[in-house]
């Protein structure tokens, strides 16, 4: 075995090289494979990679907004991650995604922003607690009802919500909660955790158990956890739940709440959609 | 009476010049002025006016995510908003503004992204209904607790979640829901619809009772209507509603929601706030 094959595909699809001031060069892998790009996810996970190794970062990633403005082509592409002004609490960064397109010229895939702060211990609460679900262990791992490279990426025990045994058009609701975690198992961190933010299927497909095309149009995410908590944490399942609210002319939104296994809340998502028809 | 003082506080406000490709000034105003800076929802509405105003806009805004990197004084500011991409039906776009430091160099006080899209007719539902409340006419106009000048320019009837009557430190839950326009009355528009969707007191007020000091950090916004709908609700009342969902060591979020009072949603939005103690 080679030190190439044993590197996991997460820290693989991740592999930036740093060049010029706030540059960092990349490449899509095969294994974080979507339909016609790599998945939103592990777009989202490079941008705060770079953010991650860059030399000038203060703090850990509090807030990240992704805008997803083109299909990334298999291949090279350049991340710039620049922080755009460091107070001394909060950092707040710049970051856009770029390819070579067909005229020589490069052009932006994605954009985002991010800021980075320091964490302090204060009072902590919270209004949303871990809602009352079967253990991991007492849910089944199923088969990937999507076949697509990057769900093979992740371990999922779908605890309601599944895709459609049918796509007949019978209206339903449009939450879902799983347990999920990456496969191999690989302690979680912040780039990591980003990626699993967007690990959903189009709540438009469950609401009208119709596959229509879709994709995500722009993702937030809000870091609850500190690295400490990550750590913590480790390869153990995440309870992921997603529902989604307006589905209006076109898009619709969706919030997302990651908490893991001991009820601690990790993450809070949303992202607007385009869907068809 | 003269043309300045029969303009709308919010269109003084959102009063704009074009200069450079790109680059729109504007100066604060007093009546959107918060305690350190002007209120957080003028600077999204000002920001977003620059992309309304641009002359390479295509359709009507979707998203907005606004990061506020720094209080901005009091006087002139420069905007710039560039669109990144442009594609068939969604446009990209990246927004800053800067003001000049004590150093004399321009600082980034606030950055933002933004995607303006062109909505189609397509089938359309909602996950989350307005909540059944008493109709604003039923509802008690409240003076505002709150000594700062932003909060007059809003007409607010509490229906739930007012700020505590006595900052006791008795916790609380973290839900508001109130109906509330622009006073003077003036028809929605998008800019205005962005400043709304910051209209909430913090809601760490709220859950712990007491007035730490609090500060957004990112909002982002969805914006579910389109310019037709905003025509049509005009001046009419607003159903808001936010609530907390997890406060961690320094930060919490918020998730918020719009209705007219015929109850279609208008926006939906999120916030990550800093807070002390």
């Amino acid at each position: 075995m080679t030190a190439t094959t044993s590197l996991h595909p997460l820290d693989d699809a991740l592999a930036l090289t740093p060049g010029a001031a706030d540059i960092f060069t990349g490449r899509t892998t095969a294994p974080y494979w979507n339909m016609v790009g790599p998945f939103g996810g592990i777009t989202a996970a490079t941008l705060l990679q770079a953010v991650m190794q860059h030399p000038a970062r203060l703090g850990e990633p509090l807030s990240m907004t992704v805008n997803y403005a083109g299909a990334i082509a298999e291949g090279a592409f350049e991340v710039q991650a620049t922080p755009l002004r460091t107070n001394r609490s909060t950092q707040h960064w710049s970051i856009t995604l770029r390819q070579i397109g067909k005229d020589g010229a490069p052009q932006v895939m994605t954009s985002a922003t991010a800021v980075t702060a320091a964490r302090r211990d204060t009072w902590s609460a919270t209004d949303l607690p871990m809602p009352r679900v079967p253990a991991p262990e007492a849910c089944a791992q199923v088969e990937q009802a999507i076949a697509v490279q990057w769900v093979n990426r992740y371990a999922m025990r779908p605890v309601t919500g599944m895709p459609p045994a049918r796509w007949d058009g019978a209206e339903g609701d449009s939450l879902s909660q799983l347990w999920v975690r990456d496969t191999p198992g690989r302690t979680l961190d912040f780039p990591a955790l980003a990626a699993l933010c967007d690990v959903f299927y189009p709540r438009v497909w469950r609401r009208r158990a119709l596959q229509v095309p879709a994709g995500t149009v722009s993702m937030t995410a809000y870091f609850h956890a500190g690295s400490e908590l990550l750590a913590q944490t480790g390869a153990g399942w995440l309870l992921a739940q997603a529902r989604g609210q307006e589905f209006r002319n076109g898009f619709f939104d969706q919030t997302a709440q990651l908490w893991n296994a001991a009820g601690q809340m990790l993450a809070t998502s949303h992202q607007i959609v385009y869907y068809k028809e």
